[in-house]
């Protein structure tokens, strides 16, 4: 199904500047030029990247040309928004390592054959210290410097190095080679995007417009999904391993990675709140489902309800049958319905958690099933445990 | 004679940056490669300029290697050291047409045989992106940016553009280029130049001293010489014009343009309280000399002081012989004692000029010259006016 206008500018969308050109553009017959830039700067994409990409499919699947552009160049240099460090320079090779799965992680998203698939090196690295002068004589100095990410930087004592401040003035040169009438991305690259815009207008070209998407946050639910984090679901994570860490994500996650990660709509709110773990199933299947297919993610689902199916016994306590004889204490508590692997680890560490009886202070730790075994949680919470 | 080394790194010498290094480099049989730049941005060179010029002098009489670097690259950008405003970037062949006539003017005073002279264009314009970047990391970005005269530009609502921060670096390549054992020039070179001593500490080579020269400040006694100011004396000035202008600066620059543009020593301080008119002839004659040669300066001496000999007549006005029978009535007052040509105006404008009773009070007026003419000046100073 062809996605509206409506769905396009809003869903999922942190902010859209040039709208109106934007929207004059998508009622028009013209294809757009729907440029998504990605730096190899690491050798996995995950959920986080997850949701442009989508944003981008749907431009697609709306008949505009997708652009997708792979910042072999500006990787090396290292993007510096929202860093909180001088980010490490990468070599050629690694970057041509972080390259090769590239493609194929982003094909599980977007259609790559109707995409245009483009690399920045081509035309960043002939680039010559006249036409950079040039291209740096069109912002002003304190555009490229007065930044948020920047200023908390130096006042936290760290340095901001000489070169950081070009990134965007790169990315913004590559709109003005890709003619793009659209750049979308996360919402740190915002003033990257929006220096494409600036630079095309000083170039007197058409300005792109500007689509932001909201950053996810990752699987403890507080920070944003990053590899650095640890937080984050790989796109190449295998079904069951993915399953599980969808399963592990806080419920208040639920409705915002229902919007960002799937086309289910009206977004049930009314089952996540009723229903939140059959919710989460249900989520979990879907991206599952995309990600891996249909038949696999319905296998992921049976597998880990076998694992941790759930009853409730005459005295109301609730009976949990586990197929596994040995598993990982977290997996067990994150099974049974604690919020997130975050959450069992505190409870954990916190000496909340005993087996008959036993404290189990080992946030790592593995254990065996026994049947009957009683598993309390704090002070109220008490489950059998069935093998 | 050769010049000693206390000459060299004290007298018209405002700073020295690694001076421990350089005195042993001097004290060492080795020849020190200086180097002195100059971008081509305008077609003349002044005594501004001379300055720098006469250090780089006394260097290649005590046996160094003058680099005189033509900055035709750098140029193009504008160097924004001091600067009010963003500099108008100009063309190629604006900077070509100023640099041909700039070897022969910086010969009057350097020995050009002897010098290697180069070109910045050679090396900064076949720099790439990776390059350029590779040379900004070293610099950390407030060096760049935390500059006294952008912050106050933007202080005073104007913009600093992107490029303009970019120069120290260029400037600093140029160095580690030409391997520069020191680096000297005019005081608001300084942060250029220890960008320099920066860049080649982090690319591992031996830092280069820096050593910064007096601003000279121009005919009008107040603002640096320069272009931009009409206050100044270009080196290509014809001789008896040259002169002219050297006479009308105020006495009180008499014994810091002796210091910073002759080799005269000690500074006759005495004759310049006692007699400043002899004094400022003698500076004069001194410039002039060396700019053209002995000969023409005596003879413009001696053209000088027969327009506007002066004696007194017994009634304690003096009388002043006037060659010209018509010359430019600013001409005639700075020829008679008035401190400078802007004096001079200033004494026009208020009206405060009369001639046989009669206010003159057009700066740019000339005078016809009637024998036994009363020439008043203010509501005390009285002269006759003999042809």
């Amino acid at each position: 199904m062809k996605p509206t206008t409506k769905i396009l500018l809003s869903r999922g969308v942190e902010e859209v500047i040039g709208q109106e050109e934007l929207e004059k553009g998508l009622k028009s017959k013209r294809k757009l030029r729907v440029k998504h830039g990605i730096d190899p700067t690491a050798s996995e994409l995950h959920l986080g990247h997850a949701v442009s990409l989508r944003k981008l499919r749907q431009f697609q699947d709306a008949g505009h040309k997708a652009v997708f552009l792979i910042g072999d160049f500006t990787a090396m240099i290292g993007d510096p928004s929202e860093k909180e460090s001088l980010r490490k320079q990468l070599t050629l090779a690694q970057v041509k390592k972080n390259m090769k799965t590239y493609l194929q992680q982003a094909g599980k998203i977007i259609d790559l054959k109707k995409a245009e698939v483009v690399y920045n090196s081509r035309w960043l690295k002939k680039l010559q210290l006249a036409d950079i002068l040039e291209l740096l004589s069109k912002f002003s100095q304190s555009q490229l410097t007065a930044r948020r990410d920047f200023a908390k930087r130096l006042k936290a004592g760290l340095e901001v190095a000489g070169h950081e401040q070009v990134y965007p003035v790169m990315q913004a040169y590559d709109s003005v080679m890709v003619k793009a009438d659209l750049e979308l991305g996360a919402y740190d690259q915002r003033l990257n995007m929006l220096a494409g815009r600036q630079l095309m207008e000083k170039m007197r070209m058409k300005p792109q417009a500007v689509l932001t998407t909201p950053l996810i946050e990752g699987t403890d639910g507080s920070k944003k999904m990053s590899k650095t984090s640890g937080n984050y679901i790989a796109l190449e994570e295998g079904p069951k391993e993915m399953f599980g860490k969808i399963m592990s994500i806080p419920d208040k996650l639920m409705s915002r990675y229902f919007e960002l990660l799937t086309d289910i709509d009206p977004i049930p709110l009314k089952i996540i709140k009723k229903e939140p773990r059959n919710a989460k199933l249900f989520l979990a299947k879907t991206i599952v489902g995309y990600l891996h297919d249909q038949k696999t993610a319905t296998k992921a689902m049976i597998d880990f309800v076998r694992t941790f199916s759930e009853k409730k016994s005459p005295s109301d306590i609730p009976v949990v049958k586990i197929k596994k004889r040995q598993l990982p204490l977290i997996d067990l508590l994150v099974g049974i319905g604690v919020e997130s692997k975050s959450e069992a680890r505190r409870l954990i560490e916190q000496r909340g958690v005993r087996i008959d009886g036993q404290v189990k202070d080992d946030p790592r730790g593995r254990i065996k099933i026994k049947n009957n075994s009683e598993l309390r949680i704090g002070k109220r919470k008490f489950f059998k445990l069935n093998t």
